[in-house]
């Protein structure tokens, strides 16, 4: 018997919507009258990083096999102190050095998008594409490099731990559509088509100042899977949060896991953002009442990937 | 004995104008005026992806230690669709399923940013810091991740390929101040302090035709050394090509290892990027004449960092 | 309709031999007396290393994704000399120093074991296990730590190359059981059960004298398929070769990729060995003429691996 | 004023005795004799794997940068299964397939020799060499490969837990000099030069059943810097214990950090094994009585690397 899961996944469900082909899902929301409209946005020259730092202070514990970033050294400037440094067997002319360097990192360790070949349902993925076109390979549809040139728009903060009034919201809190809609009137900020919506729940926050704890994958704070009517309505092109997983943990549906993942990104193709870092935008906003901004997120186009890390801009 | 690396050194330092403890050198020159003027620029909604695919594909040929990215999986489709996805033991529930994937690179092996410390000269780097400030634990001073919140600006192409009427500058051949202003005039356009300044030489698109062969670190079309006096009198925030070293290879100061480097990134604290994919936007911008745009490059914050990929976006 | 290459995986196919729940295949011909007998094999005190060097020198182009061993440094001798290592905020006490390094290598770059799980067939690997029980998480089945504590046994050098008076068979030259036979016979040495067999075909010292060409992937000699009956028929442990793939290449069987491996791993559940650095033992044994020895060569357990780095020792 | 550790740096100097360019230390004191005796003790052809799994549960918890190996796959069979594994862009012909992988791995996280270029005393490594020897580029001088063809010997167990009828010592327990010659006693076994002497505490096993804690690098039981006479007096080839640092933590020095290793490894050039798994071994020896075997233990031969991994094998 199908259940409100069942229901949700075919009620919003955009396959075909913009073609058998299509590997972008919301993203085709933005339009360049979108873009444009945006970049108006920009009015005080204010530019905010909602990038947690890379490194190994991160989240992550090793859960679903994530670490957190390793950056090694390939050359570094004690080599170069200590005349250590040389070029084809001898030393660099002229007093030159150089340093160089490396990461290893899941793709999804940090500040991140999910991308559409990220979540499965069934045996398949956004756009009705098979499952199995993701392989040791890589994501033959859907890869993160179709995202490229798409993710500049129009930002939205709705901030729902200061709206509510709190530091961060508690683990295990779902908020709710109405959540949203009142965080959207407090901050006299409206929702429209192609936006990119960032909701914060204070929990970043908290764990940078009191420990990670279980961030990563544990109990959290995020939306409820009711919220999902509300995302496909408003035709925004992408959703993102200051938690690893953006819905609520644990989860609402019994015996199910990131269910609202089924309904966003297999079903309604849309944008997913996880581990963003929004305390500083948000105390901005707070104080200058300007809830909007121009949105550039470009995701590094690793080709076949299935997720990528990004610095995300808010510009004001 | 000076010679004219050893003045260039000299008469371009930025070292202590932007205060002692500075760590971000001519992005000093973007302020929020230039940013709004910049926002300005969007008035035809197109976007512009400026990298190159992250991939197994790329230039790298281990010289200098610097592979092609590696992406690999950490859970895939095919795993889903054979049942073969568990979760703390036993499969997910509801017919979930997920992939997820890593990437090993050298922060410089594509489409990047140099940071400002990645290059030394006789034991100083940028504002005169100590090189051995970047040791086996990364870059204590001038680390990229100081850069997270600062390249947004106006992006300017002078595109001296098209100008010459060459499918790609030879390699070998330096660019002159002339070529620049010759370019500049020619697509009506002017070089504005805080500006970052996108130099195509068409080298990138002829080895993507014909195989990448010495593109990484051998001979190549690239800025003369002595454009150094232009780079600095112009204030800009930013330089970048579509080759390795953005310098011309060989070098032409004899018994020099990428002289122009000393000058731009250790004394005058410029933001240098390498292997842009500058052609669909050269293409563009030939076609409609605009060759001055919104440019958005915010590099990843991997702390301690000496350089970082980049997706870097022009927007009209 | 049926052929040899079907015939022989049917003919040599050793399932259930040693039980249904056998991962290790032909090592169970090791056994203690084996042990006991091979040890009394060292009446010299020579040891011969059987590795080729692990670093970015070795023969990996890329291709099927494997590229040379990456070695980094995480912490170094010239960060101790300038005075830049600490440990919890300060300087470490008493002069103390070190260095530290990580690798990042596929398992098969180099010198290496093939595990039980690194082939399949028709959906089976070795002991009719599903192949699906290898995913991104490794191999629940026939994982190279099974064999952690097996290969250790009677050692015989079979050189062709020597046998038939030339420094390397010719790419493509397939070696028959006449060519073993009386390789073994010129050197007075027998196989018997439980023996790992090291062929040498004298591919990798040219390589190592001319480059390495298509080494990794491409023509090469090695064994014959019509060798399979003797291998199986001389019931020995292992056997190994100093070429990428052991087999010739290009391979016999018309429309066939590795064709005996499918007889070898797969079926018969054969230890097979690759990239063996053999002359500088091969030299020793053509100087004493014994061509016995105790020969030593664990894998890593890496819990789950295909495959594992090896560094062989040969003992006299 | 000079206290016991320059006292003893200086006593147990060993630079110089095999040379200027010796790079191997006290492998040295392995002779063809010795390794043909080690030979003659396998009488029963039992083999012992003393290598920790290399896996996600290991003791590593990031500190000194040091992560668990993290084992990644190229290539599954759940690709081969679904059909999505190709060559050249077709299917591999007669259902052929395979998988692959890699290991990134920092090379002392697990089973372990710690290389003579692994530490460094006031700007000196093992033989007088200069620590910035070891730069970004590897160990130029002392390199783990050296010492390729050199570890097989005899091994002999030296029981301390089980002499002292405990699960395991406590943290924070120094063994000594007494301690390692009661348990020889005990044992009935002596120690010869060449030999390389395996030091049980027992606190791997408890780790392994009561979880790591701060095993890697925390409180633990070990060596005595008071048993330097005895090790350098021994004149034996190699010492190895069942913990993460061999000598007891916290250190016995005050304002020290790991003093015995500057004695060890610096000035004697002692070759010291860490993260040994005993337990089976030793619960052998009881059974037995005998605590003597074949030792062989040949590192991966990295180039430049400052240790390796290992997966030591002692057969009797």
């Amino acid at each position: 018997m199908a259940d409100i899961l069942d229901e949700y996944c075919e009620r919003f469900r955009n396959w075909g919507k913009w073609g058998l082909e299509d590997e972008i899902g919301t993203l085709n929301y933005i339009t360049p009258e979108k873009v444009i409209g945006a970049a108006r946005l920009v009015k005080q020259g204010k530019i905010f990083s909602l990038a947690l730092p890379f490194d190994a202070n991160g989240p992550q514990t090793g859960r679903f096999s994530r670490v957190n970033p390793i950056h090694q050294m390939l050359a570094t400037g004690t080599d170069h102190a200590t005349g250590r440094q040389s070029f084809q067997g001898r030393p660099f002319p002229r007093g030159f050095g150089y340093a160089d360097d490396t990461v290893t990192m899941p793709l999804q360790c940090g500040t991140q998008w999910d991308g559409l070949s990220h979540i499965f349902h069934n045996g398949k993925m956004w756009n009705g594409a098979d499952a199995s076109l993701v392989s040791s390979d890589g994501a033959a549809r859907n890869g993160i490099e179709k995202m490229r040139d798409k993710v500049v728009t129009r930002g939205v903060l709705l901030d729902i731990a200061r709206a509510k009034g709190v530091e961060s919201l508690e683990p295990g809190y779902a908020i709710t559509t109405s959540d949203l809609d009142v965080a959207a009137e407090r901050e006299r900020v409206g929702i429209e088509p192609g936006d990119i919506v960032l909701v914060r729940t204070g929990f970043m926050g908290y764990c940078l100042a009191h420990g990670w704890g279980t961030y990563a994958g544990g109990d959290a704070p995020g939306l409820s899977f009711h919220t999902a009517p509300w995302l496909y309505e408003k035709r925004i092109a992408g959703i993102a949060s200051d938690t690893w997983g953006v819905e609520v943990r644990p989860n609402e549906l019994p015996d199910s896991f990131q269910p609202l993942h089924l309904v966003m990104v297999v079903n309604m193709g849309l944008l997913v953002g996880e581990i963003f870092a929004l305390d500083e935008l948000a105390e901005d906003c707070a104080r200058d009442g300007v809830y909007e901004f121009l949105f550039v997120a470009p995701p590094l186009p690793v080709t076949g990937a299935v997720g990528s890390p990004i610095n995300p801009l808010a510009i004001k």
